[in-house]
């Protein structure tokens, strides 16, 4: 549909499918922004034109020769279109800017190491010659992390760096190159019998490099953790050299040094390996339920209290909020069935009822007794069981709603997520401050569900919807996300649980950790990159 | 016994009581090491003498004022026996040196704040006035973290610092003054239903700042975790400011800035507050078992199996060696008896057999329920049960082994410990290793068990006894310790997994960790304490 060298080619999630608007979904739209069909006809920015930068790549002829000298000249590339492609990740303003032909960062090249040992060459000519470095995975962070502000190069570790270098059935881990997607080591796993455990949204574009930059959480964190717990040991190459931790069990030999890499987003240095914990592949084993609660306090408390029972935990753990439930309700075409008015009959009614989503994992009988244990606290909490299928049907779809992005952009609609870690205290309290919040907008629609649980606390994940305002896209956008930021953290809220931080959220970071934090994190940087080259230009708030 | 002022009283491990060696014990001290009963009535070394120090403190009067202004008189103490006390920890060298009548690296003085407050303001003074600080919890160290060798001040946290701030239900969090010991956190939880799961031999005598400083692991901690896996935000003074980090459950934003303090050993600043996960107390509901194998491999085995297999953990997991098995068999009496002869028609022979404890927290029917999992694998992996009455002796006795060397160190048993977290594919080989090394000394006896267990390893934990070389005390010690450290890192081994490395430990750092590494610890430690006051002198390899 569009053209191979298209601002839209770049800005589409994944290149297998372009999902489209449903029936259902079509109507609610309708709905809720008040359109028309006429209206769902449109597409609004389409991005089809041929990309062009204006600006020219600004590495010297030399730089760019000692470049193609290290890799091969084919792992070089200053094409407009790869420059553009790796400029950005897939941030709603930065898909919006593609929308609109703009490329405000692009990289001078994107090079493409076929070893670490090109990885380390690089670093220390980039290093010499204070070109920045914005390292890439997939490129799938939506809070600004992978693009070029001050030119220099991308480094695209996923063109070579991507092959899976030892499972080890013994101690139960994996190494990996950084670069390595997510469907190539769950399919090289799963011939072995393991898993990797780790699945989140983006996992079909998204890298075990990119994982733990950006502290990743996968839809089972619940039960096999987010994937800082996953890493045992990781290397990573930066201006000031190798750093190498190794895999032992929990050590008390000074401070983790491989978790100031979990989280730092490109900004010390490239990840080039990660050995991991792997779990047993068996999902024949899988034991779930869905639940339906009359409340989201309801359902919250019983899923705080499965969380703090000591019984097992479940892997998966959701509970969408009585706005993402009515979705789901209508867009499933569940709504107005005889099953819902049945529900309603007992109290489970459409605005305040909440869907509950369960999977344990595990042997088999531990996972039939695990879920068994949470249907007893369940069914004490008021929830009701409603069977297995919901909890299918959603896994289904686990990575799909990412597609249903540029489709709603296409009608001119605004969509984007944020999402907080927050201790159980202050959840309810974030919860409806949001909802306050978006409900001030005229043809605004906040849906919220909890996705990854902690003994004391979890994650709430927004996802927020409203009509473009047309001709003023960008500010309008801006302006809202920016209350939206500022309403989670003045309730009680953190920065981020999984997405990071990047260049979006950065200028919350100061006076959320506070001044002398900040500076420790700066002195760290400084000591590994004095000259500022890894991924510059204020990601994470660092200089 | 001895005088309240004496080097004894500042050695003896506890105030409560002195361990006396039992008749079983004294059997197998003859046998091992050659000695009549006669030996075994000598008192070598008692270090019964008073407490004088040779260095007068340094500080002058205008700074002594200084501090006495901060704190009051009565806070600040530079009399000997105070200045001695608070000059060491409990490393088997330091006992050496104090029933030598040595006190190496006494403090000026020993300063007790008020106040997290006055702690600012200490810190501040000192930093000003280049004074070096030694944080002080339980001085339970065994890595030699509690010396002061350039002098300046020992931190007392643990006199007015020592309280539960909150203990917050609905997060299930406790947030304490780092001060805190063991005993009065455990008592003020119980009292509300709760456990603070952490339980390391030191228990009775340690503190939670201590804990976290040198990163340390509950005899419970395959279920609870080590110590930085309960902390969910600390406070920390330093000297470039205050570390206050949030109790968010998981965050990526940034990296994690708690976990510096973990295993930084006061090098970085003074931990002065942390909020830590608490866990159901329900004793009641403990299910455990004991197990015995006809060699440590089939333990091990069976062990490396329960923990990868997906199917609950137990939080108590032991296995002792063939030579630990044998003690215990000894000194309890079991030796020789009929169950005793039975078990060796079995098969589990003397020599070879190996016990195996278990125990399961939680919801009584979920901790039946993993409890039953895990015979079942016991059983495949050939290991009997053998009851559950072994664990509950040993239960019993779980803080007591502590005291067992100072008896010992009066019969000039030179005893000391050592431990390493190593990977499943290492851990026999150290252990063979370990063996062979300490065989080659002359009338010397190793005992190794394992106690802390993951997914990818465990813990080695190793307790060697030998004779003394009478005059040569200290030197032949350091000799066969260093040894023996050399022999745990060259077969795959960390240099260690809960002890901390402190000063003893800090000569393998930069070798173990690599250059980059350790610079980048150094980049750390000069950001937040730019003249180095914080317990200076080589603590973890540091300047």
């Amino acid at each position: 549909m569009e053209n191979g060298n298209s601002y839209r080619h770049i800005l589409k999630w994944g290149d297998k499918r372009e999902e489209v608007i449903s029936h259902h979904m079509a109507e609610v739209i309708k709905e809720k922004f008040g359109l028309s069909d006429a209206d769902l006809k449109g597409k609004h920015l389409p991005g089809t034109e041929p990309v062009r930068l204006a600006k020219p790549s600004a590495l010297k002829p030399a730089q760019l020769e000692h470049l193609q000298g290290i890799c091969g000249n084919e792992n070089v590339l200053t094409d407009d279109l790869s420059r553009a492609r790796f400029s950005c990740g897939k941030f709603y303003g930065e898909l919006l800017d593609l929308r609109l032909g703009l490329v405000p960062d692009p990289p001078d090249a994107v090079v493409a190491p076929r070893t670490p040992e090109e990885v380390e060459r690089i670093i220390r000519f980039c290093n010499a010659e204070k070109i920045p470095v914005v390292p890439a995975g997939g490129l799938s962070s939506v809070t600004g992390a992978n693009r070029a502000p001050f030119g220099g190069i991308v480094l695209d570790v996923t063109k070579h760096l991507n092959r899976v270098l030892a499972i080890n059935r013994v101690n139960k881990t994996v190494t990996v190159q950084a670069g390595i997607y997510g469907p190539a080591l769950e399919e090289e796993l799963n011939r072995l019998g393991y898993s990797c455990g780790h699945f989140p949204q983006s996992f079909e574009y998204s890298t075990v490099g990119g994982w733990i930059s950006a502290r990743g959480a996968g839809q089972a964190s619940t039960g096999y953790g987010k994937i800082e717990d996953m890493v045992v040991a990781l290397k990573a190459v930066t201006p000031a050299g190798v750093i190498e931790t190794k895999d032992y069990p929990r050590t008390a030999q000074g401070w983790d040094l491989f978790r100031l890499f979990a989280g730092a987003e490109g900004t010390l240095g490239v990840i080039t390996e990660a050995t991991l914990h792997i779990f047993n592949y068996a999902p024949q084993n899988t034991a779930s339920a869905a639940f339906i609660f009359r409340s989201f306090e309801a359902a919250v408390e019983t899923m705080r209290n499965i969380m703090q029972s000591e019984s097992g935990k479940p892997h998966l753990f959701r509970i969408s909020d009585p706005d993402e439930t009515d979705i789901a309700f209508r867009t499933s075409g569940f709504d107005g069935t005889l099953a819902d008015r049945a529900l309603q009959l007992l109290g489970f009614r459409t605005g305040s009822r909440c869907l509950m989503f369960v999977a344990v994992e595990g042997e088999r009988d531990y996972a039939r007794f695990v879920l068994k244990k949470i249907k007893g606290k369940a069914r004490k909490g008021k929830g009701m069981y409603i069977g297995t299928s919901p909890v299918r049907k959603w896994l289904d779809q686990r990575y799909s709603s990412a597609y249903m992005r540029d489709p709603l952009m296409d009608l001119g609609i605004m969509t984007d997520t944020l999402e907080t870690a927050i201790t159980w205290e202050h959840l309810l309290k974030v919860w409806k401050a949001a909802h306050d919040y978006v409900a001030r907008r005229p043809k605004a629609f906040l849906m919220i569900h909890i996705s990854h649980v902690y003994e004391n606390g979890a994650n709430l994940y927004f996802t927020f919807l409203s009509p473009m305002e047309k001709g003023n896209e960008k500010q309008d956008f801006s302006a809202f996300h920016r209350g939206l930021v500022d309403t989670i953290l003045a309730n009680g809220g953190s920065i981020s649980h999984h997405h990071g931080v990047g260049r979006v959220l950065a200028p919350w970071m100061e006076e959320h950790l506070g001044r002398s934090s900040m500076e420790l994190l700066r002195a760290v940087k400084k000591h590994l990159d004095p000259y500022n080259i890894m991924n510059p230009g204020g990601t994470l708030g660092l200089i």
